[in-house]
């Protein structure tokens, strides 16, 4: 049934002809490209003002952030409730404003990103971590990134808390009923959450 | 040059077959279909806890709003700075937590989404306000919905008060540079913005 769809797909693709791919691509160094055009991948959730230690002041116009994975990865997850190799998912972190045109409460997206980290699964080219790299870009410059040390504590923290394969779905709404109905929950996770 | 990579696309079409399409839909009556998959349109923008009116006590949490757009509307803004004919602007209010698993500070989004509004632009099925209309959606029940009437305070103030055709762009980070270089930002809005 999906056959007799594709003709009308065809304009998006040629529309999308132009798009850069949605994966992740390595230089010859091992390095990460900035991912472009990940704004334009699907959108999972976003956070305001989030931390994983004490805030000294909770500022209110504290930064957004955006999650966003390639398209591929998100039907997979769906699919399955896992991620599977080639999945890249970006956390935009991104400048905020609390008044402005008719805006009277709370805060909104302005400005620019001001940063980029990225979680890629990649079990060919990282074989230790289940597969998973993580890498940090500055949205500024969009210069490729080396590879965040192991040691880094995103990795550690990832792999204690997270509710699926080193990601955290806890923070993801629409895909954590998903994880719940596949199975797919970490032991850790539904231990600490006490599902 | 767009031609090469329409084969390399095609599996992505064949996975998108089932997906629904990214368009309003209307019966005979008028009223308009629930958005089905508008989550994974383009994400334009998120906000949390914003308010158009004073807000007597500004919760810790405050709702998110998340904004999406069918790609081919977002294309062709990125193209000419105009939103076109077949526009549809969701605005999803999503509930939020403040503390769950490691988060100690902020917000995040979690449960559910709580509403659904529509922001249309068909001016052959609209004759007034330039073509738009504004749709409202209780998403558990994902029942048609009547039009909104044109009475509603949202017409107006979009009206008064919108830096791009009626629409909000002031807080779309990604899409007001866009405006700004295209010119098509509103004269009434570079006006209250002194820009």
């Amino acid at each position: 049934m999906n056959y007799l769809r594709i003709p009308a797909l065809l304009p998006l693709a040629l529309l999308m002809g132009g798009a850069p791919p949605e994966e992740a691509r390595f230089d010859a160094q091992g390095r990460m490209a900035f991912p472009d055009g990940y704004r334009e991948w699907v959108f999972v959730t976003s956070g305001h003002g989030m931390s994983y230690n004490p805030v000294a002041n909770a500022a209110a116009l504290a930064p957004f952030d955006n999650v966003f994975v390639n398209r591929a990865a998100y039907e997979a997850f769906k699919a399955t409730g896992h991620w599977p190799d080639g999945t890249v998912l970006v956390l935009e972190i991104h400048a905020a404003s609390d008044k402005g045109s008719i805006n009277v409460a709370g805060a909104f997206q302005s400005g620019t990103a001001r940063g980029v980290e990225v979680h890629v699964r990649d079990s060919k080219r990282f074989k230790t971590q289940d597969g998973w790299a993580f890498f940090g870009f500055d949205p500024d410059k969009q210069a490729p990134a080396e590879k965040i040390a192991e040691s880094a504590s995103c990795y550690s923290c990832h792999e204690q808390h997270a509710a699926v394969d080193r990601t955290f779905v806890q923070f993801y709404p629409t895909l954590l009923p998903i994880a719940k109905a596949k199975g797919t929950l970490s032991p850790a996770y539904v231990k600490e959450a006490g599902q």
